[in-house]
This record gives structure tokens, C-alpha cells and sequence, in this order.
């Protein structure tokens, strides 16, 4: 940290913002994904209005934008729920407090006097591995966040696949296996319904009922299994919690045989809580997308978990925008 | 007809070649997809050597180009089974009579002295859309080929999606409903098994066996049942033909909301002798990939026909190939 502050004002600067439902992350990265700057988290819940979020923003800001100097601020990159990319706007995110359309590209650019990117987070995270991650180099791959919901987005000869209205990759919500209503959105049999945080709780509480056989996850109360608790159960050899990441593994790898046979990538890169399974869950995923494939993929498809570190990945993400001049 | 004589030797001209499995078709076309010398059909199975197919091509071809002057060719698109733009590369094709790979755009360059590109059919029918048909001004589509097999091509910002190593839009080999194996790949419950010729027939005939109701069908021999004589019949208002269309349509709708979802397209165009059957097929398609996509989605996606001629289709699509400058 000592050299990057030395040269602090000798090079450019990027904002990075990382916008979730809970909390909103942000700081300076140079692009090396270096952080000079990591600001104090703002709970996002707390500003009614997409306005006081760009003020307070604004104002937490200016103190480290005038340390590296103003004219070394190169832009903004924003990672946000239901980002699009195309209109700058966040558009009817269900998990902010803003309702509707809220063009915070532009505001963000009006208050702080640079170019603003955002896109949804998921794109951002890929944003962020082929800049400063494992997909540097890579210019065909496919991000799964799996977290809370299934996040993804798909790289194609170096550049994100936006779509014509901005919202390509939404590969949470295809279909997979027909039997599992989304408890959102209704739909029958989605990946997010399997592979998500919320799907490997589902999926363990099924199998505690259907099985009598001992289980470590019997002394929760069923309606509060965490993905958490079944992930260090079965990283405790726990049979029944590691047969959750069996079946879940074996669902996520079908579908990312299907994916794989879209897009024809050089890898599939996962990020999130539920990756801390590791062989657990990727074993299944291996042995299931190969099954799946036709044989001219076989053995071709790299599956990879993302190497930026857990807290700053976001950041780093959001920052990545700034520096790709394939977005507009 | 006449005024593209008048001017024959005042414009450029590409060759394109489709190559099937049975025949192969070859003409001239301009940049507005007017085709001024058709040559007559190739039986590519006549052919051992690609070496004497190429010769037969430059043979055939030598009048027509010496007619539009030889420095008015532009180059060479071809269309052909597993077709490689990346390699220009015929790979492993199973119904071509060359084994192995096939290095047939350098063969034609040598032979021609123009420059040349080739990819799969699929990929070609796309080019052909985006320059003279009805995808002319749409910059993200995914074009379905429903004939023998299910071929798919996906544009995405104006650019066909070639992948990695050049395979993707394999989506009629994505899984999307269990229980039929793939005839060929031994894969389980892939779109093609359902939505090709070959799979509306399997499906006429196990409606057959389960339904024991009057049906035109039940004149032919169960083994012999075509997706031909199914349309004809259920165009006749046979109920039975009628419901393996409905339930065609269905798995087809399914498996576009998934396509959808991945690359958040303007429309999907439908090609191939399968969309003979019209509104017995699109409406169940439209229905059922309504229900499966995103509210975000829904309403956005148009599913349309191709507006080329059966006839000139293949040729157009592959000398679309020589005009598209997005392609090295």
C-alpha cells in the first residue's frame, strides 16, 4: 500500500460502487485493482431517496478524491440489482428502497463530474475477473453468482453479452427441472430454485423429512437451515448434508452443460457463499455438465471459483466498468 | 432479372456454397442478395476427395465468373455441417463423405484466389436473415433451424456468437425435458429429440400407441410416419396430428424462454420444413414461452418465420457471409 500511495497522484483512479440490498460498498481502484480508498459501508435501506444516497456518496467521497487529486478521477462504475447498462437506470430493483426507474448513472455523473457505468452486479463481478481476476486473458466465459439467488453473466470474444434491452443472463431463471415454484416469481423448476442459498436450504429441509437416518442439521429447527449449516455439515462428512450438494451439483452441472453449449465457452467461473462446498459441490457439477454435453465440448470446459478476495470483490467489480472501453 | 445482367460487370459478386449431406448448392449473389447464376445441384456423396469437390466447384463456376469479370468476386461463403469459422474448417462431420478435418476454406482460396469463409449452416442461415431477410436491421436474434436436426444461431449486438473454439449455438442439444434419448449423442431429453422432424414423428407415434381415436395417421405404417404427413394431417384438422403439435410447440416454447433469458434477444426466427405447420405450432410456442420467461421479459419477444425464398435460403445465407465485414 505504501508504493500505491507514493505514486497516489501519478496515475488514474476509478470509482467502484457495489450496491445490494443490505449494503452499498465503495472505493478508489487504480487498474491494477489496487484500492487506495475503501469507504465506511452505507446501509443502503436507510436513503429514501436515490438522491441523499448520491449526496451522502458524494460526500464520503470527496475527501479521498481530493487526496489523489480530482483530475486523476477517470470515472464511476456501478454495480447494482437490476442495473442495465444501456439506460444507466436501475430499473424496479425489488430489494432497494427506490421503486421504479432510477437513472443514478446520470445523477452520479452530474454530482461528481465524470462517466458513470452501471450494470447489474453480476455483470460487474465479470467485469471484474477479466480485469483484475481469474479471467484475465479469457475472452469466452460464464460467471454464476451463487448467493442468495443465481446471478450470472456471459462473456463472448471479450465483450458482456448486454442483449437488446440490456438484460441478457438471466440464466437463474431458466429452466431445469420442472417441480420447484420460485418463491418470487412463480416460475416451475428454475435453477434458482436448486442452486441458489435459498434452494440448498430448501433442497436439505426436503431430505431431513424424507430421511430418518442420523444428520447433524436434526438439532436446527427445520424452518431456520441455512445453506451455512448444511455446507459445514457436509464439510464435516455429514452423509445427508453432503448428498444436498451431490443433487444440487448434479442440477447446476445440467444446466451449465446447456449454457455451455450456447455460448461455447473456455470456462465457468463461480462466485459466492455457496462455492465454499467446494469439491462437495464441484465434483457433481463436473461429472453432470460432462454427461450432459455433446461430446465435442468434453473435457474443454474449465470449472473455476473466482480468486478476488470476498470483501473487496464487489468494489473491484464495479471499478472494472470504468477501464473496459468496450462499454459505452 | 434483366436490369442485374445490364449491370453484371458493374458490381461485386460473391459464390456461395451450401453444403449438405445430400446435395451441395452454389450461385452467384450481390450485396442485395440478387443471385445471378444458380449452378446446378452437387451430390456431395459423389465426392470422396474434397480436393475433386473443390475442382467441380471451380469447374462450374469458371463461366459465371468469367461472365461477371473475375475481378468483380469479392470471395467465397460457405455454409456446411459442422462448419468451423474460426479453423475454416469442415470438423468431423457425420453425414459429409471427408472424414476428419477438412481444412476446405484454404482449399478454396488456392482454388479461387478469392478470400473465403465458412461455418455451419446454421450460422449461414443467420448471415442470410441479417443481410436480405427478415432479421435485416436487428442487431440480437437467435434463429432456430428446424428440419432432420435443430440448428441454431445466435446474434447478439450484430455479431453471430462463435465461441471459444467456434461450437457455439448448439441449442438443439441443450437438455429440456427428461425421458427421450437422442437418437445419435444417446443425450437425455435435448430440444432435438422433440422439435426436429425426426422427433415430431417419434412423438406422432407414441400418441399412436397410447390413443386409440380415430386419426388420418392410422392409414400409414407407424415406422414410416413422417413430420410431413403429421402437418398435412393435423392442417386437415386431424385432432391427434393437431396435439403433437401442441405439444411440440410447447417443449420448443419452453426451451426459447430459456434461450431468452440467456441473451436477451429482439426476436426469434423460425426456419425449416417443421414451420410448415404455421399457428399449429407458434401459437403453442408463444404460449408456453410466455409462461416460462421472467414478467421482465414477457411481451417483448417476437417469434417470427423466415422470409426467404426455400429455394435460394442456403446460397444467400452463405454468400451472406462475404459482405458481413464483422467477420475476419
Amino acid at each position: 500500500m505504501d508504493e500505491i500511495k507514493t505514486n497516489i497522484t501519478h496515475q488514474q483512479w476509478a470509482i467502484g460502487v457495489d450496491i445490494g440490498g443490505t449494503s452499498t460498498k465503495f472505493g478508489l481502484v487504480n487498474h491494477r485493482g489496487e484500492i487506495c480508498y475503501a469507504g465506511k459501508l452505507l446501509v443502503t435501506g436507510r436513503f429514501e431517496e436515490p438522491g441523499i444516497f448520491v449526496s451522502a456518496l458524494h460526500e464520503a467521497l470527496l475527501p479521498a478524491v481530493a487526496n489523489i487529486g480530482p483530475e486523476n478521477l477517470k470515472g464511476i462504475g456501478i454495480g447494482a440489482p437490476n442495473g442495465n447498462i444501456h439506460t444507466g437506470c436501475i430499473e424496479h430493483a425489488p430489494n432497494l428502497p427506490w421503486k421504479g426507474v432510477v437513472p443514478l448513472a446520470d445523477m452520479m455523473t452530474r454530482k461528481f463530474q465524470v462517466p458513470c457505468k452501471l450494470t447489474n452486479d453480476a455483470n460487474a463481478a465479470a467485469a471484474g475477473e477479466m480485469m483484475y481476476g481469474i479471467a484475465r486473458g479469457m475472452k469466452d466465459f460464464i460467471m454464476l453468482t451463487l448467493g442468495t439467488g443465481v446471478g450470472s453473466a456471459i462473456v463472448s470474444n471479450g465483450h458482456i453479452i448486454y442483449g437488446h434491452r440490456g438484460l441478457a443472463g438471466e440464466l437463474g431463471h431458466t429452466g431445469i427441472r420442472r417441480g420447484r415454484l420460485h418463491w418470487s416469481t412463480r416460475l416451475d423448476g428454475t435453477l434458482e430454485t436448486y442452486a441458489s442459498a435459498t434452494g440448498i436450504a430448501h433442497t436439505a429441509r426436503l431430505f431431513l423429512e424424507a430421511e430418518p437416518t442420523f444428520s447433524l442439521l436434526k438439532s436446527c429447527r427445520q424452518e431456520d437451515i441455512t445453506a451455512q449449516q448444511v455446507c459445514e455439515s457436509a464439510l464435516k462428512g455429514d452423509k445427508l448434508a453432503m448428498s444436498v450438494f451431490q443433487y444440487t451439483g448434479q442440477i447446476l452441472g445440467e444446466a451449465i452443460a446447456n449454457f455451455v453449449m450456447f455460448s461455447d465457452p473456455q470456462a465457468v467461473i463461480l462466485f459466492g457463499g455457496v462455492t465454499k462446498a467446494g469439491q462437495l459441490l464441484l465434483n457433481p457439477v463436473a461429472e453432470h455438465m460432462e454427461k450432459n454435453l455433446l461430446p465435442v465440448f468434453r473435457n474443454t470446459i474449465k470449472i473455476l471459483l473466482s480468486e478476488l478476495p470476498d470483501a473487496d470483490a464487489a468494489i473491484l467489480g464495479a471499478s472494472a466498468l470504468v477501464w473496459d472501453s468496450t462499454i459505452k
